[in-house]
Formats: C-alpha cells, structure tokens, sequence
C-alpha cells in the first residue's frame, strides 16, 4: 500500500506534516509514504530522516494557499502538491491522499481528477468531532455540498454507516437526522422527506432526529445535514471551543494565582484536555468520490497528521471505496 | 406601561418566574406586571409580596407543557396561560408578552393571536448570544422559520438593525450574512442572493459574510441566517458551553486538590463565568409579529426573567413594532 501526502498543505507545512510522516512509519504504519511537495523544502524538513524506509519524495513546484479559490487554482495550475498527489492516486501510483491543506482544494482535487463514484448524486466530507460519551461522532456534510434533497441525505447515512464501520470499528453505528427538534414532521421540506426516506432505509440505524447539543454529546455515531449546515454547526462548536480554552488559559489559570491554582488542579486539566483531546480521529475524509482522499485540520501538528494517515490506510485496507459503489448501486 | 408575563413557562415557573417579576419591579421598572397562570399557584409563589404594587394576576387554568405540539395545543384549549397573555396585548390590555415556556408554543401565540407585521412576509426569532468582544451578538433567525429565500433574509437584517439600535442601543449595527466562507459566491443559491441584495441595500451596515466561529467572537453585531441554521448552530454552541462548564466543575475542580485549586483561583473563574454570563441579554424577541413578544431561555431563574422583561419595555418604549412596519412598507 503507498499513501501520498501533501507535505505543502497546513498552518506547520512542511515540517510537522513530515513529522507525522515519520512517526506514522516509526508506529510500524503498513503503507509507504509518497511526500508530495517542494523536494528542497521536503528534504529539509526530512534532515537526518531522508533515508527513512518507506518514505520517499515526488516534487511538485506549486502550493494552493488557504485563502485561494481551489477549483480556479487546479484547473490554471497543474504542479500543486496537492493536484500531484491526488493524480498519484489516479494513476494507481497511490492508494490514497492525505492533505492538512486548503479543504476546498482537496475536494475539488478528488472531484475534478478522481471523480465521484457511480450512483452517488454527491460527494460529502465526513467530520470527526469529539463527544462527552467518550467516542467520536460523525458529522456528514461538513462542508463538501451546499444544496441537497433528501435522497442525497439518504445516501450519506449509508456512506457514512460503511465507514464508520469499516474504518472506526463501529458495529450498528446508528443516525441521527440533524433538526431543530424530535418530531418527525419538524424542519423544513428537505428534512421532513428525508425522515421518512429514512425511517424506511435499509444498511441503516436510524435513531430518528436529533439537534445541535446532540452532536457533542454523542447521542448517535452519525449526524446527517447538509454541507452548509455542517459546516457552519462544526465551526460554531470549534469557535466555542477556542473561547473556553482561551477562558481557562488566561482567565482561569492566567495571573500569579491563577498559575499556582493549575499546578494544584493539574490532574483535572489533563483530564478535560483528555477527554476532548481529538487528535486519533480529527480527519475527514471524502465520501462519495472514486478513491480514498482524507482532508484534516489546517492546525494539524506530527500526531493529528500521523493519525489521519491511519484512517487512509484502514479505509484502503477495508476496501471502503468499492463498498460504497455498492451503496449507489 | 403594562407587560403580561406568562407565570407557568419554564422550567421553573412559577417561583423563578415571579421572582423575576418582583426583581423588575423592586428596580424601578416603569411597566407594571400582569402575571398571567392559575391564581392559586402564582398567589403562592407571590407570598408576602402578593399586595406588591404595579403587579397583578390574570388567571389561565391551563398551561403549554415543553414538549407539546404548540398550536395544536394553542387551538384545542383556550385558556393556557400564554394564550391568554397574548390576548391581553391584541386587546390592547397589555404592551407586551414575555415567556420562558414552550418557544413553539410563543410564537404560534404571536402569529395566531398578534399576526404578522404588515410587508414582513415571514417572523423571526432574535436570539441575543454572549461573544468575546464583550458585548452581545443577535443571531436571526434562531429558530421561527425554515425555509427561506433572500428576501426573507434582507428582511431580518433590517429588523434585526432596528432591533439592536432601539433595544440595545448600538449605533450602525453592522450585519454579517452566516455562510461557509468569505468570499460572497460561498454558499448555496439562497445564500448567494442574498448576498446580492444586502450589498445593495439601505437601511443596514453590511459587513459581509461570516462563518460559525465569528458568532462568538462578536464580529458582527448581527448573524442573519435561516432558522434551520439558526436553531441548530444556537443548540450546537450551547451544548459545547455546557460541555465546558460541566467540565471545569467536574474535571478540573471536582477532587480534593481540585477544590483547594478552585479557591485559589476563585478570580479567574469568576472572571471566566461573568464574561460568559448572558443572564442580561437572554432574550429572544419575535420580530414581525404585530405587537411585542419576547421569549426567554427555558432554563430562566429571576434575574434572566427580570432582563427579558426589560427587553421587552424598551421594545415598547422604542416603538419597536411601528419602526419595523416601516420595514416592510
């Protein structure tokens, strides 16, 4: 098995994406590893690590920025790092890409080159969030498509079930329809059809509706909505996030106080760091599309990195990809 | 003045409820109280303050429990105590209504009994959020309507412009339109249009777009978005607040060394907690309808009541609803 990364995408790119190169291979990861990127910079960032078995380089001159438009950069451009380690994949020369990239970049990459997978309508990123029942949760669109209908919806609660069994081990992983309330008829159009297209489904658990607060208490294993919503819930809930990490930083444990108080509390602060500690699932991969493309977090540092190189490989190793041609089938 | 204040809605009505009303009132609020529920139980909860000036009780033998279906329950029995408080201000009895029961259950209320304002072709709901900026933030629409187009978005922003200079005082709210990203084709086709039209539009300070995370961080002074959206990113932040707060009480100060941690740094969680404090602006008015409807949090103890029911008299005092007929003319 090979699985290219995109060395050049990410907040810490190159280093820390070689970083998590190196200790996927040190863990005894079971794919080769194709760094894709500026081969100075990546052989710079490899150091005394450059002859690491396993691990080799492929150039590509050119990198899309977090900010730029990604389906106009790929098209104009033909040597990003990450339009080369996709092709990688296409060409059978990879199994599957990784990139801590820009997210619009890595899905139009996947769509323009590898395609979407016959019989599903479209593609849907697959966002690992933390919860307080101490297991990840699924949250499916988390920004990949913008309009839908139900028959969409229907199809990322069985994409999302293959994987969530296939890649995270679940037996039974069971859904729940993201809504303002319980009741089957609450929502609007797109979500009353889709609880009753899936109140039928077969290859599903269908927990029935579920809202905002559900998601991080883990009250199903998948959350299904549409791209928009997805991905304005993930980045309201990380924007909360942020503010009680700031808030128990500064405020909390901040001043002279403050700085005795975390010594004494230690315990507990790595306690809650812990529990919402997401770096083994912080990856998100790309359903719906003729290979295997995880997208993770632009913050992502060595571990996180590490870990979404893991996912790859087990969606690779499970045959997640031909399992979903059967779900459009 | 007159405001009708619905005593049995809420998680702990009718105590929290009345105290609230007593807390309005000891504070030299200018409306005088009607507080609306069956006689016996608020004459209880009213004790030695039964005889308290500028407060009087409506009876309504009936009550709108939090998980019925609203206006079934407002159509089949006349007498629940936000029925008849919604009556009081058609009839002109009353100048407001303000609840913390059943949201459904308000705004069925308002749109049956008040009916809509004239020109405004949907109700929204003005959910008022804590931010880090340190001053609040007003996501519209939280919950009342859910499918939109951008005519209903335009909409809110002017109302919600009105809102937050009359109520809130702000000079030139600036609005941001919720979307996935900045740039202004980001978004599906609604949110497209609208984009369109509040760039061109009087009446608003428009910011542009704006993602989950800048909710919180209180870059606009306005969030318009659907109320699927809405419903689902307030519930979705507030179940992560809930996560934190739980978490700093148990995890970080929950053992031994945890509770000597917690004296020493008494000030920074005090600090912590007053900057996520939203007891004074917990309210979310329902804009559109033809008088002035607010609701609360179900979870409101006296103090949040207390606020609400200021909301409410600056609406009136403002006039509120007659600023936003000229919306809509």
């Amino acid at each position: 098995m090979r699985i290219a990364v995109d060395a050049m995408g990410g907040d810490h790119a190159p280093d820390e994406i070689v970083r998590g190169a190196l200790l996927y291979r040190e863990a005894d990861g079971k794919a080769d590893l194709v760094l894709v990127g500026r081969d100075d910079d990546v052989r710079r960032a490899l150091g005394r690590h450059a002859a690491t078995p396993g691990i080799s380089v492929v150039d590509a001159r050119d990198v899309v920025s977090m900010d730029e438009h990604p389906a106009n950069a790929l098209r104009r451009r033909g040597d990003t790092s990450i339009g080369v380690a996709t092709t990688l994949v296409k060409k059978g020369e990879a199994d599957a890409v990784i990139s801590a990239g820009n997210t619009g970049a890595t899905m139009a990459a996947a769509l323009l080159i590898l395609g979407r997978v016959k019989g599903i309508d479209r593609p849907a990123l697959c966002g690992m969030l933390p919860t307080t029942a101490g297991k990840p949760a699924c949250l499916i669109d988390a920004g990949a498509t913008m309009d839908v209908d139900a028959k969409n919806l229907l199809q990322y609660a069985l994409m999302a079930s293959r994987f969530m069994e296939h890649v995270h081990g679940v037996a039974h992983p069971t859904v729940g329809l993201l809504n303002v309330g319980e009741e089957p008829e609450k929502g609007g159009r797109v979500q009353q059809e889709a609880h009753a297209l899936l109140s039928g489904a077969e290859g599903i658990t269908f927990y029935g509706n579920v809202e905002g607060r559900d998601v991080m208490r883990g009250t199903t294993d998948i959350v299904v909505c549409d791209g928009f919503v997805g991905n304005v819930l993930a980045k309201g809930m990380e924007g909360v996030v942020d503010v009680f990490r700031e808030g128990i930083r500064d405020d909390i444990f901040g001043g002279l106080l403050g700085k005795i108080a975390a010594v004494v509390a230690l315990r507990g602060v790595n306690k809650l760091r812990h529990r919402l500690d997401y770096d083994p699932y912080a990856s998100a991969p790309l359903l719906g599309v003729a290979g295997v493309s995880v997208v993770t977090h632009g913050r992502a540092r060595g571990p996180m990195l590490r870990y979404a190189i893991e996912v790859g490989e087990r969606a690779v190793a499970t045959q997640l990809v031909a399992t979903i041609g059967t779900v459009g089938a």
